[in-house]
């Protein structure tokens, strides 16, 4: 994309401001109490299912820049007291990127021509102590959650995952609903299948899985914003498609900056929608209550997370 | 207690095989498609509350033992594509104990006797590798949902928080339900309001908060198995009473190890229930949607969680 | 010490540009061979010390800002080859700040009015990767080793250890090279010993071991400039005086910015003394062979380091 | 090498009660002031080399068990006095295996049939909080420094490096020592050349690097002992050859056992001698005075070093 276009389009989308100058939640705000009520009641079989993964050494990090958690146990049979020595407990530490696995991208996480969402200067906001705006920890108070709805591209293609190099496109999302006889509602998450998910959990090939992949393009960041949806998360690393022309583009990961930095719209990456995709497709429901909330880490430009599709 | 006593309670609790001999889930399994459905009816104004506590440097932790979280960032102003140096990304990293603010417990953090939960052998399941059975892992799959119940004693005391030596009882836990016009069922969760809480967020004391404290008395237990609870959490650092004559009994912390070890009950520390509780006793209305899914940290012995309770 | 005054002094110690535009290394150019030799040459009996702290929990930080190593058992019974289950290794992991307990300081670990020793800028040479210039790399290799002199200024004036506003000065160490029979040559490095170090491997007393403190005066670099020395080194946290005044000045901490920033004279912090100086002080031999490399810790501000010296 | 021939060479060479029950040093305790004093006087022209890798994300570790140490810059432009904001110190943590690069290995790093060295019970002295006894501490305080002595079998071969299945045997030893007109004295420090280094330093080729690669065979820990050196290090990972023969049979690591379990004698791997060993060929002096104490990690497995020759 030309950066004159891509101006154009977050010149549309930008939201600075729609909440207030202080606003640190962005398009969170969409969501009310309406739509959590709504949320709630598309709970109507009592399914639980979790979209995280597993945090430990065997994680999707095939090692370049971020890695997989590291957990340390530093006690194992070590008593209460001293004195009683059967009865005892056991503690552990865990050393990890916060953005290693399934996670939320704070909206600190992207920024371009020094400006975060709505209108932060990065160079005062990013410090060695965190983001002094805009970290994850604005997103975990009250947290996330809303009504999820489910796109299931892969399905809608008819294949089980799409090449790497697929660029999903907003007819593909309005296709995909339609097929799905779902409508998304204002304060809406949509969860995007792309099928990547299944290179790291059933090939177990990090690198493919962290590699170039199939995700969205960045037009559907217009569609998120008429929709006003409050978050979009994916079962790819990037939720937005990886491509070499794209990243060696005047915008390289366009969705992300137009997402996080232009709409205040939190991402949500690596959610393992296999179980839940699999439901949605038996039962034609693909509205769900999502709670994903973010530990509440001060100032931090992301958060681990294990997602709950409530059906 | 006398380990006599202790042992004619743990009997009457234990549920090892009640869900069969592999089952690593416990009193989770109390919690059925039924359960989430009424959780879910709950949610009538569309209110959202999270329980976590910040993770940060400035945490619970007083600096013996555990320690508070610490966030290194490793980028801040890294440019995606050097070519493109004013579209950048910020990351960092997080080192903290798995049990150092707001958490849960995994079955496998205590045991006595060398058995956990369901009769695991402790010298072969606790490993350098984490816990081979009973890790946090079992209760991050599917998660933890539920119905949730808050039961205020500090209010049903008329105090804005219990003395530090004061062991809540049975009865204590009736008077609450009954004042507060709510009925405990199959499943539920129960959130237990002491107000110690504020000896951290309200008085910043550290030392008085990780030390001796109000809580649970041992045989609270027996009215968790009575009640068919999933699990029990509160807003103090060990649920159950800190309390020098219980430590240096045969049976220090004895809700702990019949909640985790006996029945099999995961326990939630350090939520922080103000404004629910405020909440609650302005509508009158203390049950609730309960979201409270650990991370999926293979092996571990506890995992932090930002709860959510969905009014 | 006004600014004025300190600035007279900088500039007449200022060693910029002196090993050449790229030097990285300062003072330490003035060990030469000859100097190498001649500190072989003290080695007269065979004797060894070293002065390092222990790197664990217990270590002298009192939990503010830097803080202990901790250290992680990662294997203790692990098989070398899982066939042969008797054969077994153990492994670990440390964590720690590079600055914790006896360590050097790299050249670029204090800078002010934006540069740091040669005149490199700090907003280019100091990143989110480290000390692209300075670090403590560039003391790493070939290392540090000189002939080292102790002075030991408690034992000049009589007592165990020094009052904790003590500022040496240089007719303290003139006095004590007088007193002690030793000549100070170029290339040396010069240990100092306060006693302050008691605060925390007698008493025990972390708090007062990292608090105020006495150490050498701000006048003392042009003492080191004179000499030619390559280092200093001492018993106390911080080589010079922590004084309240100091601190509120408009140089706080002026002989590490003389030191460091403008002679690229490394300091080394905490190193344990007594056992060396109990033995100077009994054969009336000050000077030794003193090895004391950082580890090559790419870009780092500091490292740990076990110093040894031979007489 | 079949168990009954291990165990017939373990026996003889067993150090077990020479330096008396609580012997925590071993064969370091071949190092007396006569060994030190002989040492130092090796240095006849003033030459330093440092013999450690660097430590970064670019280490030698490719990425299975052991990693490479990360370090976390925490500040960069903190004004030491948040007054006078132009005066400013920088800091990091680094968090790394203590045997990821350059290292020792302390006696309690390996043990068969559930005993270390000098007989101390491995599961007892094996814990979550470190070795409590063997550890790397022990080596660590006086420190180690002695005569060394390069051997450098490459060149007596006429090679660059030895092919990776390349077992060096006592006659090399010898043949080494002779053609190199050296005589290995008692405490001394022997430090082996394979070459293999350059598959790092040269090649940067981590997983060959810490691969099968050429080592020493067992049998020369008989010439270790017969010569009383007090500890062996070498350029490859392991200091002997890894070769899948030996690791699949009854004793993987033969060397390591007899060394540090049954000799109680430190092993130095990673050692960087390209730089050392050109010299030595160019002057035809290959002793030297070698310091290289570890770090006192209390209960360590192994430290982090940068050894020093000085000739």
């Amino acid at each position: 994309m030309q950066r004159a276009d891509f101006d154009r389009i977050a010149e549309r989308l930008r939201n600075w401001g729609r909440w207030g100058e202080a606003d640190q939640r962005g398009a969170l705000n969409h969501i009310g109490p309406e739509t959590l009520k709504s949320a709630a009641a598309e709970v109507r079989d009592g399914k639980l299912f979790n979209l995280g993964l597993r945090f430990d050494r065997n994680g999707p990090q095939p090692g370049r820049g971020r890695f997989n958690p590291m957990v340390y146990p530093t006690d194992l049979f070590t008593p209460l007291n001293p004195a009683v020595p059967n009865v005892c407990f056991a503690d552990d530490v865990i050393h990890m990127p916060l953005q290693c696995a399934t996670q939320w991208d704070a909206l600190a996480h992207v920024h371009y021509d020094g400006l975060l969402y709505n209108g932060c200067n990065a160079r005062e906001c990013l410090t060695q102590k965190g983001a002094l705006k805009m970290g994850i920890d604005h997103l975990a108070s009250p947290g996330i959650a809303s009504r999820g709805v489910l796109v299931d591209i892969a399905r809608l293609k008819g294949v089980e995952r799409l090449a790497i190099d697929y660029a999903i496109t907003v007819d593909d999302l309005n296709a995909a609903c339609e097929k799905q006889g779902v409508t998304v509602g204002v304060g809406d998450i949509l969860l995007v299948r792309t099928g990547h998910m299944l290179a790291f959990t059933a090939d177990g090939d990090r690198g493919r899985f962290m590699g170039l992949q199939p995700g969205l393009s960045a037009t559907c960041a217009e569609w998120a914003h008429d929709k006003s949806l409050a978050a979009v998360a994916a079962d790819n690393m990037a939720v937005e498609i990886l491509h070499p022309e794209i990243f060696a583009s005047e915008t390289p990961l366009p969705f992300h900056m137009l997402a996080l930095r232009d709409m205040g719209m939190p991402l949500g990456e690596m959610f393992n929608l296999e179980a839940l995709a699999a439901d949605c497709a038996a039962d034609g429901r693909y509205a769900f209550l999502l709670t994903a909330p973010p530990l509440e880490v001060t100032g931090g430009f992301g958060s681990p997370v294990n997602p709950l599709a409530l059906k």
